[in-house]
């Protein structure tokens, strides 16, 4: 079988005059997401699922939040990276379905844009990119407004 | 590749006056599940794991719950309706694994019931439907008794 | 389609005077995780992934806590004996990518030798079993270093 799947996920809390970046794009709200990087939970979890799927080790391990060059980085650039190292090992792209956990804000407006966004920079096609959005009905962190979750799944195959 | 992965995630809270419907049926507990439609967690889970496989959003833009067409509906008619949307975009079933995380009550003895249940409904062989059972362990959310979470994995392949 | 997806998903809380026992190996840390077993909570999410994709219950169907059988019992053992009882149903392993989120030890510098382990209990190519780790940002029973979560997800297919 030359086909392996792949799992991500990952937390962000939120935090007052940061900007909100979900699924590549810049998202109007009162916080946004606390990180090393752009806190892009989203894309997080996709990398990891990727990464994770070509036996790659993990994004923490490619892009340490420990180094500067990755201060505030646009987490759309570890997207394009972590698509090189997975086609650099003959691993093909089959499909992606993201789950973002938020309370608020309301996602599902925002949600082909992100599609688009993400097929572009993935170079894959907008049919192979799902991503869905639900709450934590007011329980948990995430319920409580401390942060996001994200969950990603992704199907890759070898040439 | 003709095969997609999808993963659904969902969370309801614990309520009094209300049953507890879990995998399409019904079981005696102290407290029912909190929703706008009968709140079964796990079929929700494993309609938008299907709905993001298939890159059909989820569950939220097919159902909303500021609708009156959904109020207290039995999630079993958004099981059948997910499943004719996967099969109308050309995907067939292959298998679903999903896990449900409850402190209480005790899942084990209901878990044949409810596969058999979920087969029929979406008209797939009953050994294709996984349905796993786990606690949080007295943390969390799920662990205080607050509510149940549950998880899905599914793959579909187009004809 | 001779292919099927799992997913497992585990979580132990920590206790003074136990091991910290993850992925096959002793890690030194101030406290372990409590539990029947010993309390791998990254083995039994692997075990329920692969117990769920071939639709043969959970891990606390074959191995109950409540049974004197499993007591402190290396959880390694309880790994092969879901590989036997997945290959006896006709199964082979494709891939795993397990993840660990943890808020505290650092797993990063133990994740070959994990790897190298399970991929030996499990008779299986090491490059077919992933692992990743990730914090929960202080938020959360993780985030709060109450305990350990573990997400695994595997492919199977038929011979």
């Amino acid at each position: 079988m030359n086909i392996r799947v792949g799992f991500g996920y990952d937390v962000h809390v939120f935090a007052p005059e940061r900007e909100l970046w979900l699924g590549g794009i810049k998202i109007e709200h009162s916080v946004g997401l606390l990180g090393h990087s752009d806190a892009d939970v989203l894309i997080h979890a996709l990398c990891d699922a990727l990464l994770g799927a070509a036996n790659l080790r993990d994004i923490g391990f490619h892009f340490p939040d420990t180094s500067g060059d990755f201060k505030n980085i646009d987490s759309k650039i570890l997207l394009r990276r972590t698509m090189s190292l997975i086609r650099e090992k003959g691993y093909e792209f089959v499909n992606a379905d993201c789950t973002v956990c938020a309370e608020e804000p309301k996602l599902n407006p925002h949600i082909p844009t992100m599609q688009s966004c993400l097929s572009e920079v993935m170079t894959v096609d907008i049919d192979t990119i799902s991503i869905k959005a639900t709450t934590s009905e007011k329980v948990g962190f995430v319920g409580r407004k401390e942060g996001i979750a994200a969950y990603a799944t992704v199907l890759i195959y070898k040439r």
